[in-house]
């Protein structure tokens, strides 16, 4: 017999969201995900979507499902802003910075996270990721160092247990999107992909990146000077100018990165680059799944308001 | 009387050529402009758009009309493609590279111009930009140092009188429209852009991109972060934006610029902004007129050749 759903956790992205049912003891009854991020919904969507995802579930318990909910439902276009802490902070505190969106099914209620914001030094802002760095902290007691999220807008959060007390962002991943789709660059990088030639082009571009971070604007041109000149194929294109940009990104915190190792919070494939790419710099990078994180840190935001 | 157009000197860039006919006394004596560029054109209209452009002039020649071309015309997908001459190298030599299109109208001939390739150390490429810095080395004797031709892809060229010694490319302009028309910067850019706001930004902006270069992929995104957080307009914004890609530029050539005067070749507004940077370590910039340049350069190539 499945137990019952005690409550529900919502990881809501900008394109997709994920949604687990959890037991009293924490284990994972139900899991679903869905492409209603964000970026598609109108506000007066996300409480049927919720309705649609829960159906059953919430009229079998009985009484009232609480459901948590963290990331982009929560910013400005989303369905209710939830404010941002300031860092420095302790991400213990999110759950009292949650707000509480209206719902037409009455069996649920919902809080939706805060995101973190830092405006000491430069602007920044992150929403969902706090989440899964309180969940790291909370799978690894007393850790303290530099956490990397690598993505479309790449996050660094120096972290000290549960307080995060500085954070950047890169735009790694949307600038190498915006080069291979819109860019005189995509004349380069398009085509086959042999994936021998893309690793030599990424281990190149990473080691150029990480010596010379200042010349990202102009090595990037290189790549289709290399094509034209060199006959240099879109496989090595493509693995160049990644390993370009994620050589930039992590050649640019040398100095805070030193031989720390980093927990890498993404995709396994990405993960595995910024890990190559911290090694030849003498550190390390050590993958932890994102979903064992968000999971925990969602466990934790709510553990910590009890 | 109007003077007879002895030949015909064309810039033909991939959005738009100018054309000018000039006396056997270098005055010029005709100019056309067109949309005709390397975009829009398929390797059998070029000759087409020559006649158009010069219909009654060539006839009125009597004889044959000598067209000399530079640009994206010699481009691979242009009309025919021009070899590189490779830097270092002596831009008098130009002619000497140049390819003979195809051409229907009898009273015309054609050449086009080489561009530029350097191999050595980083691959690079360059066409149309090597015609003006021989214009700008026929107009002043002598001069030695670098030159900027600050634009989509901002060339800088180290000169010697009339020999290219290196050269390097930085996409400045093209990344500047792709996060403004693209990436999530976008909802920060765009609306009303206050001058004043935009010359603050622009100030900030540069400033930091001068300072930390190899923060470029991390400082773009607190443009968003700014705008979400601190109310930051998009005049700002887009200043702020652009400071920090022209700053991050001049910024990673900073040891090479040293304190020189940096000869400008570009649009007024551009190579204006490219002079405040630049003034901003000490050095100097000096707008340079396109037009007149190129002009020079075409006059140069063919003077060389006889």
């Amino acid at each position: 017999m499945t137990e019952r759903v005690e409550w529900v956790g919502v990881d809501w992205g900008t394109s997709n969201l994920r949604l687990w049912g959890l037991a009293a003891n924490g284990s994972v009854v139900l899991s679903r995900s869905s492409d209603q991020g964000m970026g598609r919904l109108t506000q007066d969507q996300y409480s049927s979507v919720l309705h649609h995802l829960l159906d059953g579930v919430a009229s079998a318990s009985g009484g009232s499902i609480e459901v948590l909910i963290c990331g982009m439902a929560g910013a400005r276009q989303g369905w209710v802003e939830a404010p941002y802490l300031q860092a420095p902070t302790d991400l213990r505190s999110l759950l009292g910075g949650a707000v509480r969106p209206p719902l037409t099914d009455a069996h649920l209620t919902a809080s939706i996270l805060p995101g973190v914001c830092q405006k000491a030094g430069a602007d920044n802002v992150m929403r969902g990721e706090e989440t899964q760095l309180l969940g790291l902290a909370a799978l690894r007691p007393g850790f303290a160092g530099l956490v990397c999220m690598p993505g479309t807008h790449s996050k660094w959060a120096e972290m000290a247990g549960t307080r995060i007390e500085h954070f950047s962002t890169a735009m790694t991943g949307e600038l190498f999107e915006l080069l291979r789709t819109h860019s005189v660059l995509r004349h380069s990088l398009g085509g086959d992909i042999d994936a021998a030639e893309r690793a030599a082009g990424f281990a190149a571009g990473a080691q150029l990146g990480l010596d010379k971070p200042e010349q990202l604007t102009s090595e990037l041109f290189t790549v289709r000077a290399g094509s034209l000149l060199s006959g240099r194929q879109p496989g090595w294109c493509a693995g160049y100018s990644s390993g370009l940009l994620i050589g930039t990104e992590i050649g640019s915190r040398r100095a805070a990165i030193g031989t720390q190792t980093v927990p890498l919070i993404g995709s396994p494939a990405l993960a595995a680059l910024y890990a190559q790419v911290l090694a030849m710099i003498g550190a390390k990078g050590e993958p932890v799944d994102g979903t064992e994180v968000v999971l925990a840190g969602l466990k934790a935001a709510r553990a910590f308001s009890v």
